[in-house]
């Protein structure tokens, strides 16, 4: 695994929260915070990264999370180019890491990689050139670190302190890079009740998740939790062996307003979006008033420009803004 | 019906043209028309959006339509994005506005939206923060309110007033967003002599296009107008019942340099564009000295720009240009 | 052919290096010379284009070459929109120019076009306004003059003069443009042994690549020469009539560390990418010390800038840069 922290202690990759200390979390959460406006505020803007180059370089579509990296980048002055490629699957990483030192070689400081298969942020960012940074926006199941940062930022929001915090995965988490950059980063943040909640076909292996307690009904699994957090389950899994229906899953899984009532009274609702209204979540609790969803799209602005401007290292960040 | 106008009478959304009163009309055009510069000129350029976020979201296609939006957007000192999405149509409305809830929390603040379902674009104005203004692109077959406003500019540098003006509307108009875009802001800058020309299977429902006279045959659509509006024609709806083949069109229906001449000498020839040459228009006419297709591109990009302004709100714009 | 140069004797358009002299390539070459910058290095930027409109305009895609284009243009202040086409082949000339027809009445200044049919770029600079330039992006088998001139810098950075090497270019010359750009460059630079090497299917008809040595066997093809410039095989081609398997392509033409002894101990070895690792070069030659391929990919962009800074007519580029 490459190192992601330079001599100096900061950040040069981001590529999996795992091996990420505590303090070096909090130091980005910190900085994101700074980024932070609110609805119908200016966002900030800044020339920190003027002359910097970032290349979004996607082999799956992902318009949301793209486009939260290109303004990201935008709002602190960097030039943004964005494609997506398809990679023919015998040669994939010989082509990805011809494209890469392509776009090294036109000066591309900042590589954003998402990739359906796992290892490859981590083939890049092994094969780069020193002063290029390599940013995971998603790697197969395994990791979406910048989803987790901005998942931690909007606990952080709304629960201050996370030591005495109870916290639901709820979904499919077999198969989700969210849940398990979520796990890491609560763990290192210190939350001491952590939870996953599935059918038992999509819970994980064994091995996986330790020291989360494991549940595979939704009221035991939420009971009394500060934070529920909800994935997206795949539509195309739906209906296969061992997994119910659409309609089966919500009546079973789908988090309504009666079932959220086994949650704490303050407890703060979340998704990473897009979400299936209707199987794993109702549209009352997801526009209802203890859902954060939208604070998270807007806290994953900021983390990106956190996480930017500390890999290119730009000390100073001047920002401006507020109108 | 969402509200268009902002408590101080300026526009907040533009998603049709239908509501819009005649002093609203002018002012875009008075002020689009600070906007445009002859061909070789450099375009005006100003700041007077910087710091502002332009969002495209097209879910169906249109190449030349989002350049011009993108390039008002841009030389208007804006940060613009570009998203073609697919919404699954099952859930489309939802879909939509989780994409729209989206992006207002990455701060975007105008969101231009092309979608080729009926009501989209009234369903997001509803339902988006204040501070965010919706502009539409063209939304089915209802409205093109840009277009419309491009459309009347063009009208005015050539005719100068429209008190006395006939203008005939040729092509399919049934199917047709430009052709009631037209309609509208042309009843409303008072034409007198409105008039629709089109085989009696791409004829609207009678109650459309009130006081529009109808015609089937295109020489005497066209007799003594001042300004002749083709349409373009979906090949796919050729060769179907009622309609004729593109061979038989054109003979019927083609815009000849032989038939323009039952308009009047100095007629003017407009087109929305894509053509179809030797079908709905001869290559002669669409390249002729009538014809004033390119002015109407030219126009595109300044009445977006006066659009933008407007709705973002921003005062003074300082403008640039001249070379 | 449309004129290339202004009365002034300046760059217009760029479709051909056919038919520019010794003295222009050379100043095109000295002054991309100066936006080159060393791996790591910021590259330079400027404000020379401020107010320049550049679009690219690609009916065949191209990731890296529009990067490429994107972000020469980005970096001297111009703005930048990417338009990517599909014509219908029956009024593809048509389309097309209504298209660039478009693009122009949008102030649009210089059009990057990239098209697999032959003669589209000419047709285009011949039908746009005087103060519009055209740069071919790649035309069909024909032409792709920044590739050339990249070429043509990468091999002056490293032998420093032309009228004494040879330069060996293999693979599939008949379908290359690439080659038959490197061919009129290499020719009008002076270079005095020029050779083609391929299987016969692959070699081009006698009248063309007049005064280049023909090789059918790679040992004879590149022995003693200073440049090796391979080309890519097109995959599809491999096994058909007259033409070996990709594994018999190999080892017939693949040049391998022991096939490459046979060109001069300091030869350099080119490849335009994408590369077929293991059918026309060994992963060991690519990315050997001889290997000069990333250069090519960085000079590809200074190039594109002294392109685009010439057509502009800015006379002085400030450049900064070097971090």
């Amino acid at each position: 695994m490459t190192n992601q922290l330079r001599a100096d202690g900061t950040l040069r990759h981001l590529l999996t929260l795992e091996s990420l200390a505590r303090t070096d979390i909090e130091r980005l959460l910190d900085r994101a915070q700074t980024f932070v406006r609110p609805l119908g505020a200016k966002p900030p803007v800044s020339t920190a990264l003027a002359g910097i180059t970032v290349a979004n370089l996607f082999t799956e579509p992902s318009t949301r999370t793209r486009v939260s990296f290109e303004l990201a980048a935008k709002r602190l002055g960097a030039d943004v180019v964005n494609l997506e490629v398809q990679l023919s699957s015998r040669v994939k990483g010989e082509s990805m890491l011809d494209t890469v030192y392509t776009l090294q070689s036109l000066h591309v400081d900042v590589m954003v990689i998402r990739d359906p298969e796992a290892g490859v942020p981590d083939l890049v960012a092994a094969n780069v050139a020193p002063h290029v940074s390599v940013l995971s926006a998603g790697e197969a199941h395994v990791s979406h670190p910048t989803q987790g940062l901005l998942d931690a930022l909007t606990v952080r929001q709304h629960k201050k302190r996370f030591e005495k915090l109870g916290i639901a995965i709820v979904g499919d988490i077999r198969h989700s890079r969210v849940a398990r950059s979520a796990y890491h980063v609560f763990r290192t943040l210190g939350v001491p009740d952590l939870r996953i909640v599935a059918p038992e076909s999509l819970l994980p292996a064994a091995k996986e998740f330790a020291g989360c307690a494991r549940h595979t009904t939704l009221e035991a699994g939420i009971k009394d939790v500060d934070v529920v957090m909800m994935l997206r389950i795949q539509k195309e899994r739906m209906g296969q062996v061992d997994l119910p229906d659409a309609d089966r899953y919500f009546s079973m899984y789908g988090l309504t307003p009666e079932r959220l009532e086994h949650a704490r009274p303050d407890a703060i609702v979340m998704h990473p979006q897009p979400m299936n209204r209707g199987i794993e979540i109702a549209s009352d609790v997801a526009d209802g008033k203890q859902s954060v969803i939208r604070d998270q799209v807007r806290n994953g602005v900021a983390v990106r420009m956190a996480v930017l401007a500390e890999v290119v290292g730009s000390r100073a960040v001047t920002v401006e803004g507020g109108r």
